[in-house]
């Protein structure tokens, strides 16, 4: 029995490849298939299109629409492997209230963290061991509505294929360059302007030059950025709280930091 | 048997009131009792403090420490009814991964509109139907960080009240006044120079004047603001997307607008 061949509808949920698929809600799985797991027709054209990831291979629908058989066609065209599965099977796998009629296994892919800072042209968040997936995932959307060049995770971060992260970048994760690195060589590879954000110790964030590229380095909400890493800073940069509020959100804060460093040069 | 007694130990999950707070997770129940729970020692203390919120009921944990004793105390000195509860029940009420050892009946209260709106010093923040309560939660406490006068929920919003809000609040729901209104009674209301944030047909947000007092609007980030809302509106503002992305997060998008507002006025 070939449960990958294309012209057979997968009616069991007990199918190898539906196990597999299933599995990738879980960290472990992910990490041993070294695969996630993404939904959606506007979020596959997305990934196809991107070429940032391989795409191990295609779950369609059974009852498949015209536009998911274009998309079939192309990916087919990249020979991405397609495979069509009963929906009842398919409404098992979604983690989406609505059950999408794509899902996409997708192999693991870091970017080289030292190219993204060589090559810099605007920006590059660093994000010192961030704790919350569904925060990267927005970070991720707003880095890429700015069209920076890339994000590099420092330390122990969250899992960014988790399906909260996936979901939430909303599509960008297959835009924006996702790079790791230790403190130590991030600071040994980075020769752009440093900016972080601190709460102490530091400039307001309108009084600090943001002159493209440079990297922007942010702290965990619970700990803010570590001794070694501010050392490594060329600025501290302080987003005020006068309110009662201890901390923001960090994805509100690298929001607030990128939209006030960028939006001069990005007219 | 009086269930809300003082000095016994509640040791069954059956018990009346065990089973209305555990029912408050559900919005149906929330609507039926008119109550949320919060948990934790200093949201509690928040809570407590703040005196936005009628407190019908605290539970305590049976193996609490000398900090919940002194909330304890403070409580009861305001006659807020105190209950302990054995730790297996409160273990399995906890939403949190770590059992809190404090949990509060809280009774559902919203502030009046009008009152915001006219005696508002600074900012207030009126969103047009958000839709999911994580982000709401982010708002608010972004508000509460710039120490703005309130938030209006405009139309069909999410509820406030919802485990995620209150968790993503991160104690400032019990900081800012949040009210309702319709389209209609917020245009009727609001006499304050106001800002709506759109994609279309607006400036650049840098180049719109903030001098507080002044009325921030976000509309859904499916369907940005409704035409009333767009065209009450003295000035709109446009966060500029040069990425991919096709809109940024609510709570990204808010907090970005109210610091390049408040900023320049909060040093």
């Amino acid at each position: 029995m070939n449960s990958y061949k294309n012209t057979s509808v997968i009616e069991s949920a007990q199918n190898p490849l539906i196990k597999k698929a299933a599995s990738l809600r879980d960290k472990k799985y992910r990490q041993q298939h070294g695969l996630f797991a993404a939904e959606g027709q506007r979020t596959i054209g997305a990934a196809i299109e991107s070429g940032l990831y391989e795409i191990d291979c295609l779950l369609f629908d059974e009852s498949a629409s015209r536009e998911t058989g274009a998309l079939k066609k192309s990916a087919m065209a990249k020979k991405i492997k397609c495979v069509t599965v009963a929906s009842k099977v398919m409404q098992k796998l979604s983690q989406q209230d609505n059950a999408q009629n794509i899902i996409g296994l997708i192999r693991h892919k870091y970017a080289d963290a030292g190219k993204i800072l060589s090559s810099a042209k605007t920006c590059v968040i660093a994000l010192e061991s961030p704790r919350d997936p569904g925060n990267l995932g927005t970070i991720i959307r707003t880095a890429d509505a700015m069209a920076i060049d890339g994000i590099i995770l420092i330390g122990d971060s969250c899992d960014p294929f988790a399906p909260e992260c996936v979901r939430a970048t909303m599509d960008s994760i297959f835009h924006i360059p996702l790079a790791r690195s230790t403190v130590a060589d991030f600071i040994k590879q980075n020769k752009l302007p440093t900016i972080g954000t601190a709460l102490q110790g530091a400039n307001d964030f309108r009084e600090v030059s943001y002159k493209p590229p440079f990297a922007l380095v942010m702290g965990s909400e619970q700990k803010g950025l570590s001794g070694e890493l501010a050392k490594s800073c060329d600025h501290l940069a302080k987003l005020p709280i006068p309110g009662k509020a201890e901390s923001l959100n960090l994805s509100v804060a690298t929001g607030v930091m990128l939209y006030a460093a960028l939006a001069p040069w990005r007219k």
